[in-house]
């Protein structure tokens, strides 16, 4: 397996955690977004989205990094990110697609782009809006995991789930950018439980080699 | 069942989609955006992110509608709106959340009312921030659908799957904001064949009972 990546892409994190959890060895190619090679022709053969993350596997490029990890719980079920249960199922998909639908799609690069080169915001007007969609997203999903009896350790109980596997990468996210979080003391003790585990630990930013 | 939803929200409109063509009937419960009912304490209890649409069942409420649409996939698998094949499921998959998480996310009501309240954005500009989502979005899809060998009358082969369920709502979306569609002949080729079928038909938001 090929993980076409980048060290600070969330949705590219997401897929590194997943596939450590899974104990799955594979390929690291980066692709530096900064400098647009997600717009190169290589890439956008494999990628005509010009998205990453990208996994190359068996001959095929699987895109989006939700799609990736279901195909990976469906190739190797072990361990599980997923209940059995089809209840359980819709409860932690949701969970996990209240980050990747409701905040992560607003705050990525190309967004915060448009936000200053063509509705000309200011750097203190771009990181409003960047605190805001976190702050809020975050908030409401706080909420839902109060007021939920399947909340344990982890978002789903004691065992790691896709749930997980996307908040880690949205707090890394909210820090960088000095957003509140005194306000989602669940989510952050989820987060600090996630963080003892090498399969998240490994997969960080920091740790990727095309980090700066 | 009762579906909590709203006429004009494209992720309710991608439920009712599902539902009619896996032929389930549900009572419809409108929740009014703009008079903002989804904040009522009756509402927020059932879903704590205030967002619609929610399903009622056998006692939960499920939310985010990929979830919902999987979940009806899982409990009610005739006819199958996913492939067998895991690598053909994560396609599938992928071109789904190309538009829930890539173009949909962008351009919701919560959005555009930051943009106009809170950056100050005028009409123009914000028509011109829809625009742009959308068109560019829909431009990526269109060049992987092009690309791809397993288009066909639908999104993936001549069966109808939760791709063209995502497809069709943000089309409608587009039609609505006068985006331009003439760039993605073989999106608005597949809009066109679902838009054939009494599911999508029955489910479009002019149909429902709070349409205005």
């Amino acid at each position: 397996m090929k993980l076409y990546n980048a060290w600070r892409s969330s949705a590219s994190f997401r897929v590194r955690i997943a596939l450590n959890l899974k104990g799955l060895p594979f390929e690291y190619v980066p692709v530096h977004l900064v400098k647009g090679e997600q717009f190169a022709e290589a890439f956008s053969a494999l990628n005509p989205s010009q998205l990453v993350p990208v996994l190359e596997h068996e001959g095929h490029a699987l895109t989006q990094s939700l799609a990736i990890i279901e195909y990976l719980e469906e190739k190797y079920p072990q361990p599980p990110l997923l209940p059995h249960d089809p209840l359980e199922r819709a409860y932690v998909r949701s969970v996990a697609l209240a980050i990747a639908c409701e905040i992560h799609p607003l705050n990525n690069l190309r967004v915060l782009r448009y936000l200053v080169k063509t509705l000309g915001a200011s750097e203190d007007a771009k990181n409003a809006w960047y605190r805001h969609w976190v702050e809020q997203g975050l908030a409401q999903l706080e909420a839902r995991l109060v007021a939920e009896r399947r909340t344990g350790r982890y978002a789903f109980g004691d065992a790691v789930t896709i749930a997980d596997v996307c908040i880690v990468p949205q707090i890394f996210n909210a820090q960088r950018f000095d957003c509140r979080l005194d306000h989602v003391p669940t989510i952050m003790r989820i987060f600090d439980a996630c963080m003892k585990l090498p399969a998240f630990v490994d997969a960080q930013p920091a740790r990727q080699p095309d980090a700066e």
